[in-house]
């Protein structure tokens, strides 16, 4: 690699193309995407209808109270409306509940989304790590938890957990939740998971003291330009949030769009049987490339290359960077080294452009260090 | 009036539509919205243009540094992109400013926007009142400021002020300049003011260490519904507001539709003109009806219905939803009373329906009172 290199997560996340026009020199279209995590078959064609067909409806405010689309997810979810908060994007709702709640010590995983800790600190908080470790495959442990016990007051935690990808197991979930302390839990790839009304916590949280969970639906609808999510926590804390909330913070397309695409369960069932047959190909087809690819509950994969290979994340993005397909740099998160990446699971196309790809960069990388 | 009647304004503001539907039951789309203040010419054509062509750019995450819309926004205004701060709405704003600075105690005019004594009490902090009186046609008094500078360390302060409609005199904003005192302005309504450049103060914020200055660009474009405001002040405070800002708070189509109608300089005039000439007409109309109209330098209009009709403005509104026209109830801004209305301006057609609504209404409960 020669001259500067611009680190394309100067914003803190993936998905930003407009850095990586600027640090590729290629119009930001022409970047095949695999550094945020959005659903390959969104968004549902319901959206094209509301934008085409609704968009005069931008000249009124929106419902300050997003009546119609509580009233969908209320549904949906079978949970009472009063317990639902919508937010502009589930990052506004991250950053809301952390200042209202203003824990003295939240304990994290160690690696995790980052908006956890920035909406911490910038309330002054302080964190307790909870390590993710590769040898039990991301998993989170209890014993980990445990030693966090004596000094987090609230413990913030991705179910599942984004890079890892990983679900916590019921048994930690059930320890947690009676340790008198407040959880809060970031399902915004909760709706990738097989059997999700399993292991989504939603129903648990419209009621209790303690839990408190966040959706994201951006991810699964593909529609992260728009800004939608919403969390789920007992009516008279929502109450609260809510006084604290920015005044029309969620647009009217956003609830438009939110209310109608919870329909389109063609949708949901299609993006099902798309992840069931490329997640297992996927991970197949890196691991013969001889990446190291851990196991995944959901659409996006955490692998890193071997010692022997010899190449760091940093210089791999630059390649892909060039051969026009963006890759996540997970050395960037907390705990994980130099050598780890993360990848979304798109339609086999682009997956076969993305293992070509990392073929080239492979070969070429190794070459020159010989 | 019989039975049970339902605020308007239950979440604070004019332009609910929601609440509007349920309180009259009517649909929401058959109502003439007078209690929100949007330029009726609006939205400019390129917003379709951009809903319908590029809907599907919503599968990508928004800029998360706002580039585009931040360099037209320093084009047009001619301001250091580093001096702009885009908002989801003025909304978050008016907030997040608050929420930084956190004034101990904040003079505000009265009546004003809500929404800056929201923000002061969501920080705990204090109010000090600043009046404006219909005797000095509710403009901004030097000595009332200066009564409140001893307490004050904030103000807070409509340029033009809502719901008045009046700018502050040149020599008030001087000597506020001069005070050491932190100003804000809301310069919300500012495009509609005729001579625009002369009064806005958006050149003297981007490099002032007490002066900030807030935006909204849903008004005039009439986009309220997909939210977008932007706040000019020294690089360094921006800098702060940035660091405390939720992370891609402005939507993909807030900053492209920003960025466009910018352009769009035929809308712009035609605006000028159809104000020009409706402004004047509508409050000779009104007033014929015998009612008390207060000048304005914008879109809308303050004016009470005299003693000597005996009507009070929740009546009115009440005959008025009716009828399918929305009002303001004005009493409901601190310093204002029970015969205090605002209405929008709106084309001729459309201000014609207003007038023979406002006399049914006026000749009905007249009746009644006999």
């Amino acid at each position: 690699m020669k001259g500067m290199t611009m680190m394309l997560e100067r914003y803190g996340h993936g998905g930003d193309l407009w850095t990586a026009e600027e640090a590729f020199n290629r119009p930001k279209e022409q970047f095949l995407d695999y550094s945020s995590n959005m659903n390959p078959l969104g968004p549902p064609d319901v959206v094209k209808e509301i934008l085409t067909a609704s968009w005069q409806d931008i000249v009124k405010y929106p419902d300050p109270a997003v009546r119609e689309l509580r009233l969908c997810l209320s549904r949906k979810y079978g949970i009472d409306p009063d317990s639902i908060l919508v937010g502009n994007g589930a990052a506004e709702l991250i950053d809301l509940i952390i200042r209202v709640v203003k824990p003295k010590r939240t304990g994290l995983a160690r690696p995790s989304f980052s908006e956890y800790e920035e909406a911490v600190h910038k309330t002054g908080g302080q964190v307790t790590n909870i390590p993710l470790l590769p040898q039990h495959q991301f998993e989170l442990q209890w014993q980990d938890v445990e030693a966090a016990l004596p000094t987090a007051d609230l413990f913030f935690l991705g179910h599942p957990n984004n890079p890892t990808g990983k679900l916590i197991p019921q048994s930690v979930l059930t320890n947690l939740l009676q340790s008198q302390r407040k959880l809060i839990l970031d399902e915004a790839f909760m709706d990738f998971v097989p059997q999700e009304s399993e292991h989504s916590q939603l129903k648990l949280a419209s009621t209790s003291h303690d839990l408190i969970v966040i959706r994201s639906m951006t991810k699964f609808y593909s529609i992260p330009g728009i800004r939608l999510g919403f969390m789920v926590a007992h009516p008279d804390l929502i109450q609260q949030l809510r006084g604290q909330q920015v005044q029309w913070s969620v647009n009217y397309l956003a609830q438009r769009i939110g209310s109608k695409v919870l329909e389109d369960t063609t949708f949901e069932q299609s993006t099902r049987e798309w992840l069931c047959v490329e997640k297992p190909w996927l991970i197949e087809q890196l691991t013969a490339l001889g990446l190291e690819v851990a196991q995944s509950d959901v659409n996006f994969l955490l692998f890193s290359f071997p010692d022997s290979m010899g190449i760091q994340v940093k210089q791999a993005q630059q390649h892909m960077g060039h051969q026009g397909i963006l890759i996540r740099d997970a050395s960037l998160f907390e705990g994980l080294n130099e050598r780890c990446c993360r990848v979304a699971i798109r339609l086999r196309e682009d997956n076969e452009r993305l293992l070509q790809a990392l073929r080239n960069m492979i070969s070429d990388l190794s070459r020159k260090r010989v």
